[in-house]
């Protein structure tokens, strides 16, 4: 690795670090003013943004990418749009710096408040996706943090279109350019030396695949919260109403398959998979959904005639992301909710029953994130929750669990007022 | 590293969280019957406790340990009082699980509370301390955690000793044996593995030396939460009443020195320097304090004929431990926070003034975890904040900042009920 690029990263996070201490007092109207200009800069540079756009989209390493990939780094009018528009929509959210989270006074006179702080410096490590440029610039500052964003080599150029207009809009604000910083160079040593600079920074978020997130754990000295896989499962109780169960495991499967709270386990009492299977079988299979069975709901199915595949061991823990469920009976409640906190990845897992005492078992005894009785897992969302914009959706349990909005991306401090008090 | 090591160790995580299911859902009088009955065993068992220390300290290892580490692993009578004692404080302690932190009814009806419940399983790594066995074990009980401890090779037969009251005291309760555990080998092979078992572990909580942490945050993939050093300042203002800014820093400085919330430096503003630290200087010196100071302040001190060492730059982001403190005159309060911010360690930081306007500065532009305003540094403990016993005083600021107690031994979840609803 060479000096001179250990020399770029480490002075980068230098004056992140800098920025970060301005940044913690600024007022909330400065950092609306910044969030304003960006939305104005974003709608008057859609022409620069385009053409930075179509320079990536035309790279050798762009033209690599898969369909989806290609479409996720790609820019329209309507897209710029939507930017700019969740740029006004942060705006509206309240600012969670300096919310007093405990008052104290003590006997011996000491007051004690908890108040709510920016955490410091941010590292968001991202793949080939630019609109995670404005959604995490924006999120980080206003909750006052610095943030360094490193994206997918694939969406350099847009990304530095963007992160000039972000700078431009700090600045006319009168904050610090430094306050959000994109690493100008897409060497993946930048990414090893940023990682290991815990004096400096605070905390990394990566947003994106497995891979990358696994990587950046295992290579990071600085804490890591990670948005991990939703392998979200759906029990159908035996005293469940079958019609409600089928609205909500289709709603579950299909609204939206590629999202990280979409099901994608299907477990059915015994009880009832005689009568309850065939039926949502035939509508996830009139929606292109593919049924991996085990023996029990194969037999149901086939004596149905209901196509199905025979499920592998690991269909039951894969996070398809795609128009396939897996699909088991259980034999009782208590197996569903030992199979769930054997299988899922703790994100968002539902029960649907009419029987309240089984649901609050579910509810106490399902070790995930988001637990559900009679709704569907794709509520799990911090506008959904009434939270507003998130970050991410953390698979973690420290700091943050579930959807990660601006609360939790502050941290608190204790100040502390005496009148001369000293320890005995 | 053996098959075989690792088998044992991964073994050990799976039970560990299988009893963490169990635990999470445990209610608080069966945790209280068990940290009532290891309270009762420890009382009753001091004769075979003592005798396992004695192995300990007569080990070729222990030998081998400085005067320091040897005090803190030699138990005697008094000590094991105290050890009961502290268990017996735990119960008194509120039962943090279960707290409802949010309650909201969505307009779609959906009725969402985010709950207080239990981390999961979380893995202590300490040096030859045994008390810390039993302080680290009850934390994790009372908060529903299963934990898995690690101790220092040195301390092996006492914390052996300890896990057998511990596993008795679970089981006498009715609560899972394997919700408390040992690693049963002092092999260094099994620390690395452990720190890779993050589907089964969910927090590593390091407690010991600046090394020790710092080799537990490099080699794990699972979240660590960091107690690392105080390097404590006392910046005494041009507004300071000199009686108490001299109150404030001798019990800063040597009522603990060992402690991490002990000062280690003080900056005093210029305008005041050379009436205020002849006087302070005598009275440290007459503590056994050594002073390393600044060209200004060795200049003052010498004019009034009172000893002192000229500082290195290194001193100034000391953590002493000992009756040393690093001394520098500044021309500011804006300086004296720009020193403090760079140089400090975030850990406990106080301001003496009689001025509110550069108290509130300070309180709002120090990034630490605890910021004082005219009171000594060494009120940083859960005790003295009213919260009980923590398991340490974290100076990361993701998940705990400041005193870590039985509430930031909790994570959260969601439990989302509905009647049917899905996402449009």
């Amino acid at each position: 690795m060479s000096a001179e690029l250990v020399q770029l990263v480490t002075s980068l996070a230098q004056r992140a670090r800098a920025a970060s201490l301005v940044l913690a007092t600024a007022p909330t109207t400065k950092k609306d003013a910044a969030l304003l200009k960006l939305a104005e800069l974003i709608d008057a540079s859609r022409f620069e943004l385009l053409e930075a756009n179509q320079r990536d989209l035309l790279s050798p390493d762009a033209l690599s990418l898969s369909p989806a990939s290609r479409d996720r780094l790609t820019f329209n009018e309507k897209r710029l749009e939507h930017l700019a528009a969740s740029v006004r929509e942060v705006i509206a959210l309240p600012d969670p710096v300096g919310l007093v989270l405990d008052d104290i006074t003590r006997p011996n006179g000491l007051h004690i408040r908890k108040i709510r702080v920016p955490i410091g410096v941010i590292g968001i490590i991202y793949e080939a996706r630019p609109n995670v440029t404005i959604d995490c610039a924006i999120l980080c500052l206003k909750s006052g943090n610095a943030a360094i964003l490193r994206g997918g080599k694939e969406s350099f150029h847009t990304n530095t279109a963007l992160a000039g207009l972000i700078s431009q809009a700090l600045v006319t604000a009168g904050l610090p350019a430094d306050s959000i910083q994109l690493v100008p160079t897409t060497d993946r040593a930048a990414l090893t030396t940023l990682l290991k600079l815990d004096t400096l920074i605070h905390c990394i978020i990566p947003r994106g695949g497995e891979n990358l997130i696994r990587y950046v754990a295992e290579n990071s000295t600085i804490p890591v919260i990670k948005h991990y896989k939703g392998v979200c499962f759906v029990y159908v109780d035996s005293a469940a109403d079958f019609a409600m169960a089928e609205a909500i495991i289709l709603n579950a499967k299909v609204q939206r398959p590629s999202a990280c709270n979409a099901a994608e386990q299907l477990l059915v009492h015994r009880d009832i998979a005689q009568n309850f299977l065939p039926s949502i079988a035939r509508r996830l299979r009139a929606n292109q959904v593919e049924l991996r069975c085990d023996a029990a709901s194969a037999a149901i199915l086939d004596r149905a005639e209901i196509s199905s595949i025979h499920a592998s061991p690991a269909d039951y823990s894969t996070e398809f992301l795609d128009y396939v469920i897996a699909v088991r009976v259980v034999d009782s409640l208590d197996l569903a909710i030992a199979t769930i906190n054997r299988d899922s990845s703790n994100h968002s897992d539902a029960i649907v029953t009419a029987d309240p005492a089984a649901a609050q078992k579910f509810l106490a005894e399902i070790d995930s994130a988001t637990v559900y009785w009679n709704a569907s897992t794709r509520f799990t969302d911090g506008y959904e929750f009434g939270y507003g914009a998130e970050i991410g959706i953390s698979t973690d349990r420290l700091h943050a669990r579930g959807p990660m909005g601006l609360p939790e991306l502050c941290s608190y401090k204790f100040l502390i007022e005496g009148t001369g008090q000293v320890r005995s």
